[in-house]
């Protein structure tokens, strides 16, 4: 698995023109980062007299990040993989109309599963988004900065995997499953980057 | 050096309540994969008959890319190196009048270091974000995605390592330091987050 990579490793990879770790990898990594200082603050809180009211809802929320940040990590591999058969299907020839007919075929396959995966590690993205804001009203005001830059780690995986649904729909022949695709990148963009963009701005209204 | 761990041990190290890597750490480790992403597009535009002519622009960013990047996995140290004296000054008795003076000089120095850590994040991150625009011209339009996902990490780095920043500065006794670097934060802000937006939507109305 990807993650046993050490980061030097990682970025080696990622600045190479190796297929993968690419945009895809990279933001699933982000996410788990994201979600990573999400726990890294409900972990801070736990045990505080301040916020023993908060506990049980605390530890409910751990449990739901540390879930996400390991799917987030897993689909750093699941994106690669889903990438072969992609680069597989563009290096297909089509030097007569049967070749031509079974390319686009081919294709259209890949193309359409290697959308599953950017699509993914937007929904985590966007649940991870939805605990960091709950977690800015009941996790330790010691790390609050930690939510802030937790939540612009989930906004970049957020819009970062949207790249890959959008420039994959793009070559898509099948139209309705392309606009489908688009509908729900967009609407998770929507709804991501609102959550995103008020939980930084409240934090920034706090320190600066 | 952090960049020796495992994705999964600096993800786990990060969720926990260990004081680093946080947030700083994170940011640096974002801007990293930032700079990443560019260097990816400019060995991938290497060697292309069509892109020919910005050949020698290419290899000078990646030159600039490749020094930004390993500067930025170095601060995730020197974040964590700059945030022991914080904690410890935090951490000083304050039982006499003298105890309280020495606190307030020692923490002050701990909260001036600990900020420019964060603001070279932020100078590195811009400087990263100047050449992903260039790179957006130059660069071939087969990775223009991941052009749009860079200039995020980059955005993310930015903001996060503002949190670190402004969170120190609060603290501080001499507002004149405090007020110095608050504006050079402001203004790296108000420079990145322009770059960075322009490119995405450029990148975004070709795929979109």
């Amino acid at each position: 698995m990807m993650k046993h990579e050490s980061l030097d490793t990682f970025i080696t990879d990622l600045a190479s023109k190796a297929p993968t770790p690419g945009g895809g990898g990279a933001s699933a990594l982000g996410g788990a980062i994201g979600s990573a200082l999400g726990s890294m603050v409900g972990n801070l809180t736990l045990g505080k007299k301040k916020y023993a009211e908060y506990e049980p809802d605390i530890r409910l929320l751990l449990d739901k990040l540390s879930h996400n940040q390991e799917e987030l990590l897993a689909l750093m591999d699941q994106d690669a993989k889903a990438f072969e058969p992609l680069s597989k299907a563009y290096a297909l020839p089509k030097n007569t109309e049967e070749e031509i007919a079974q390319k686009e075929e081919v294709l259209e396959q890949a193309l359409y599963a290697a959308s599953l995966v950017p699509i993914d590690i937007m929904r985590k993205s966007v649940e991870a988004l939805l605990i960091q804001e709950e977690l800015s009203v009941k996790g330790t005001r010691i790390a609050i900065s930690d939510i802030a830059v937790g939540v612009q780690f989930l906004r970049a995986a957020l819009l970062g995997a949207s790249m890959n649904v959008y420039i994959n729909t793009k070559s898509m022949k099948n139209r309705d499953n392309a606009k489908e695709l688009n509908k729900e990148a967009d609407e998770l963009i929507q709804k991501g980057t609102t959550i995103a963009d008020k939980v930084y701005q409240y934090v920034l209204d706090l320190l600066r």
